[in-house]
């Protein structure tokens, strides 16, 4: 849990601060990054038009700054140029608390918010290093298995950056709350179903050349304990 | 996949039509009520002070409506007399697909969008069956298993309600892309690393009192396939 004098904290603003619940919000950078790097998809905040919209894209955190891809969100590109104000929000759930009550039950999960001004990645050598983060989130190592970028596909890649200035990460873990209260003496089964993600098994391309065998990266995140 | 003419189609507004990678837009109410109700979360995009926010949230569809836990998204429910607009997005991701070069490389998921205004449920009728869908929704079956809510507790409830109106679904499934491109003779292996959801085993609460079993509904979801 961060402390507002760890000199490791994010600044909290009136905005990030966590209102409900103020026990469940943290503020410590390794808090927050590891929120951010144990999730692929992040949901991108932002208004067109007048119209809020929530889209969600693939991410990639690098040191202070988190990549999206400005293609998938190619609505939040067009409204980037005027420093327009967004909100990255990058959520896991861990699982189903089970209450003795209808009001108690609810899940487990860690969530990070960012608020913040998108940026324009414009430099190819920008580009590449977002680039690389992203194939590297998606499958460690991948990035050297697999043809590079050319020139034309860098060009045709939007990235947009947002700093992690603004940011708060919300987390609950642990049994229900009511396991001391009054309901606890009714004969209802209370405790927690944990939701577990791993990989399945490989699906080759129909298309895959014969004698390909699976890569490095692959055997790799198999042998692993699941993301 | 939806047709314009499809009586069971949700209306394509200009907003809510799929821009880039069209053939991934759908838009029949069957596939984008099949994509709200495989979820747990939703993330809900609204303006609150000017600052666009993506507030991860529980969500249940009933019929044409999906509710939100307006206590979660609690600038929303500030904002929400306004008759502010708002987003709610469901995402859910099916895997990581892997193709020859960097630049093709992507992930299998299923999205949601909604477009509308939030609408605060007052009547307690209303909020009941909203709770009974949140409640059924972490765990089917489960609102029959538990204390219902008091007086109090529905008075202290708030749940935001969204008409399922301007929607529209956004679906990748399969191989690669590259299969038929001239990367498809690079020696590089190319397919799709499925990620599975599933539950882990049951956490008793360390309160519970000795002596009570699982509940059936608890044993229904585990003899279950994954959510």
């Amino acid at each position: 849990m961060g402390s507002p004098v760890d000199p490791a904290s994010t600044p909290v603003s009136d905005r990030t601060r966590v209102r409900r619940e103020p026990e469940r919000g943290v503020y410590d950078r390794g808090t927050i990054d590891a929120v951010l790097d144990a999730a692929f998809v992040c949901h991108l905040a932002f208004v067109a038009d007048g119209q809020p919209f929530a889209v969600p894209t693939l991410h990639a955190r690098v040191g202070d700054v988190v990549y999206v891809h400005g293609s998938a969100a190619s609505r939040a590109l067009r409204t980037v140029h005027a420093a327009a104000s967004a909100c990255l929000t990058v959520t896991l759930l861990d699982g189903v608390v089970l209450a003795r009550s209808v009001f108690e039950h609810t899940v487990n999960y860690r969530s990070v918010m960012l608020l913040g001004t998108l940026r324009v990645v414009e430099d190819p050598a920008g580009k590449l290093a977002a680039l690389e983060a992203f194939t590297d989130r998606l499958l460690p190592g991948r990035w050297s298995e697999v043809r590079p970028p050319t020139r034309q596909e860098l060009a045709a890649t939007s990235i947009l950056a947002l700093a992690i200035h603004e940011a708060s990460a919300k987390i609950r873990s642990g049994p229900p709350g009511d396991g001391t209260s009054p309901d606890a003496t009714l004969p209802v089964w209370a405790g927690e179903m944990p939701l577990v993600t791993a990989w399945g098994t490989p699906v080759a391309d129909p298309e895959l050349q014969p004698g390909i065998p699976l890569p490095d990266s692959v055997r790799r995140l198999l042998a692993e304990p699941p993301p």
